[in-house]
């Protein structure tokens, strides 16, 4: 029999390769450590830490990293009954991380051939969705065929069985054959969902703004309430979120004071910490608090999952408006 | 300035190879006499001859064929300022065809590489689609990309200047990777549409019927309706038509007797008499007539594309109640 | 058990489709005349023809087109015993001819994903191979994987069995990534062969020559007879033809006057001929009269392969110094 | 002005990551440790320490991996004048390496859109080569086109330049599309070579042996010794190795006691230690203590290029006939 999940989230699982010596160029490191990495999967360690139910659909290469991919999301509580092996000899997508100074990272890419990727339609379980009740699309799985087939099926799935459709743009230059058509598939997933997530430069390549005229959130809210949304949040990096409901209201949200190792894993600790209150009925500006407090205590350590808190941490950061280091 | 356009046509623009030697397999046949074909511009091509003043837009070879389709198109009157040329050595669909009976027809379809698929959503100008009435998308022009890229984007376009946005499904199983991709957008298209068009066999493969269940029109009204379509018509072949209306109301429509001499021709010639009556504001009785009387003229002759009728020698049929043969 | 053939060629075998009507560009012709076609296979029907026990090696379409050439082939007396039909949905190649003066002809060729290009190294049955006298390849056939590697495994066995091995150059620029590519494996196969054939042109392309110090044809030969080669066959079109022995010794061929009806198919018949020729012992001048005396009647006539002479006809042209037309 | 060069060698240069726990599954390790890996650059950096002067030949990418691979060949002293860096976003190869016990090693490949695989004709450089006195071609360099094209040239200029051709197999199951498909590149490449190099299992590869009939080496120096090679090594792993010379003379080689840590490396450095004897012209018994002393101290140490040995290392180990450890 099917659980009743609180949280689907479907997209990539894959090997994050973070350089053991820091503040210095990638060339000069020797080590790294592995942990598993990819936005959704991120959010679902980040969400089922802080106490959902949380489920997972992707495929996962057959070979070493997808085993140890596979085995540490079940440990960490993760339903993966539409988790699937490829069989395809198609790989784990990598991703080196270069952590030059606080302020300055970089990453390095391998999604050539990545099993993720490789998702198919049929492999997409109606049964399964309809256990849930909210599905998340990371929009990188939009990026290529099949995935971005199978990713559509699973969110018209969602729609015809009432799940809250929620998008995160999580947008990756990778694989993507032009900007326009990154735009079409964007417009396309926002339109129908009912809660759309993504930093202000990601709706900008949604819009494929190319003119100079960003950050209006105006003109991207007018546009997306035109249809299904109800709930859009922008981030605006370390100046803040915004957060838009279809009837008019606007909330901001600030970020906490921290001791920044490195930038990445902010956006999946936000997303976490945001859907998490969301899905408790916890008031939009709380969910904002929630967001913020969880990004801030992921920049400031060396992972983006195994670093995501519980929620007593984020409380902890909420009360102190700030997070404390023993030092 | 832009004409203003009653209708504009989206898709290929291709070469039908006929066997002149009819009756006998093309394993017999030597000699093959050329057309300009495909279902997008032969429906604008009939709708042009029926009165209306359409644009095409679509991607054209840069070589001997290509040059033909374009002269072609442009001397029946049809506004080409959105037909692209390609220049990256993209060939111009074939169709051969095989007349063994006049019931027994096969096609032998050149696919591969073709410049209409080709079509890149920077080709697609808005300030042309602004500039017509009602925008028909044929289901081909998503079977690829970046051809399914720039569709999706003229669909868009049309839904943001209020076109009307006709689909017509124009199935052919080549180039799609899978019956689940054709399914997934075929019903992103179909629910975006104010009018879908097709045969009963193309509404089961967008629904992606393999279990006998076909001929159920309830079942797809119901899941259409839904969505955006106000009309929507189902052929079925000889056993003639159904509109469907939003408002609950159902049309049916037959056929009229003539001599066979193929098969094809006869959706692209249905669909523009059908169209141009609609665009004409007649009812939705008579669209079914001009339908059925345009399909039962070209059915009757060599070519799809030449042989497409004028309304006079539609009203004839529909008066006569048979297309009259001279012999 | 295995007939014991003269002569095996190598490569693709096609549709030709020749325009009906001549002196204008493809742009004005309605009608198209089909005909087997391309280089390989009009070299075997030559041979044929002019009485050589012949094979084909070549994959063809599982289409009505290529159920043509199956038949067409057989009829003609050729041995398909290593014909292999593809079952991959790959096409027939086809080339449309435009003839817009006896000058000034042109071809456009569907080179893309084509059924010949597919043939594979299990393809290859080294019995086969083992039963002939000599293998003609085709330098087109090395254009595209895997048929490439088809090619360059029939070649091995053909030196392993002690073949003669023929090389045809035939290039054309279709599937070909760069001139550079070419230019490796033409010398390669060049340098494995005893008999070289191609037109001067064919030759530069071999040695990527792009610096106008064309026609050196003693260059050509100093570099081939370092390898395998015992007799190079150089044509100059209308200024006649070379052919090089090993031994240092030239022959000079010319060609014979005759009503030019198009260029194409003026290389198959000069091989035919030769090929021939060489296969009876004649002494080298006189295949150059074989190739030359054939050729000269292929141009005068509609077609490539249906309008390969017999030796009487080729006898006649070489007695009467020219072709004689009735008139 | 060039330098001369004793070697060049030509193929890729890559990353290898290896488990820095050992004696356990990949799935339990958590840290790598990087180094520059790969055939060819391996035995470079090995033949350099020994003593000669080495170029190299290869693409490398445009990323951090690159630029440190770039960057260690240059500070250990190999030649980069024809080191090309790529600029179409291709990557560096991985190889993840796992010891799960002195006598089970794995590695896990990422050899997608590698740079080196991307290596164009046009960047072989007939100049350079001429400056060598011998090209060292690894076979994975032939595993893909435009690398394939590349290497056929190389070989092409080595042989017209009069350089010494070696031929190391370094087969790997990767980006070949079939086993007939490897052996045909195999055996054209072995054909002209002057020196082959290669495990047993590697010459059954380019035999396409599947029939049991394995270690049969007087069926492979028979084939061989009837083209171009003079000196043909068969490595039998523990159980040694031969050395087979064109006069008919045979020679054996043991190995040397060691400690195993792991048995990846064994190859490049055997290659390096035997190749740099011959350019010493040292006796073919005395190269193969060279090449089995080079390998023993290599699989006793966790890096494959790192750890090449000097000269000094290697005599040491051949007069103590085992590698000794100070605990």
């Amino acid at each position: 029999m099917m659980t009743n999940l609180d949280l689907i989230t479907l997209g990539r699982a894959c090997i994050d390769l973070n350089s053991v010596e820091i503040n210095r160029p990638m060339e000069e490191t020797k080590t790294f450590s592995k942990y598993v990495g990819g936005s959704p999967i991120n959010i679902a360690i980040g969400s089922s830490k802080l106490g959902l139910k949380v489920g997972f659909i992707g495929k996962i290469a057959d070979d070493q990293h997808g085993r140890y991919i596979s085995k540490y999301i079940k440990d960490v509580g993760i339903n993966t009954q539409n988790v699937i092996v490829d069989h395809k000899k198609h790989k784990t997508g990598l991703t080196f991380t270069e952590i030059k100074s606080p302020t300055e990272s970089n990453i390095l890419m391998y999604r050539d051939e990545t099993a993720d990727l490789y998702l198919e339609p049929s492999d997409i379980d109606e049964e399964y969705i309809k256990s849930a009740s909210s599905l998340l699309i990371s929009g990188t799985a939009l990026a290529q065929s099949p995935s971005r087939e199978a990713t559509i099926k699973a969110a018209r799935l969602a729609i015809k069985n009432n799940l809250k459709l929620i998008f995160e743009l999580d947008y990756r230059p990778y694989t993507w054959k032009s900007m326009e058509e990154v735009s079409e598939y964007y417009q396309l997933m926002a339109k129908m969902a009912d809660v759309v997530i993504g930093t202000r430069d990601e709706y900008d390549v949604m819009e494929n703004i190319q003119d100079g005229t960003q950050l209006d959130n105006q003109r991207t809210i007018t546009e997306l309430f035109k249809y299904n949304p109800s709930l859009i949040l922008i981030k605006h990096g370390k100046d803040g979120s915004f957060a838009y409901t279809r009837d008019g209201k606007v909330y901001e949200g600030s970020i906490y004071k921290t001791k920044v190792l490195k930038s990445f894993g902010a956006g999946d600790s936000y997303a976490s910490g945001f859907i998490f209150a969301l899905h408790k009925d916890l008031p939009i500006e709380t969910a904002l608090k929630y967001g913020a407090a969880a990004s801030s205590i992921v920049i400031s350590k060396h992972s983006s999952s195994e670093a995501m808190p519980t929620e007593e941490q984020i409380k902890q950061v909420i009360a102190d408006g700030e997070v404390r280091f023993d030092d």
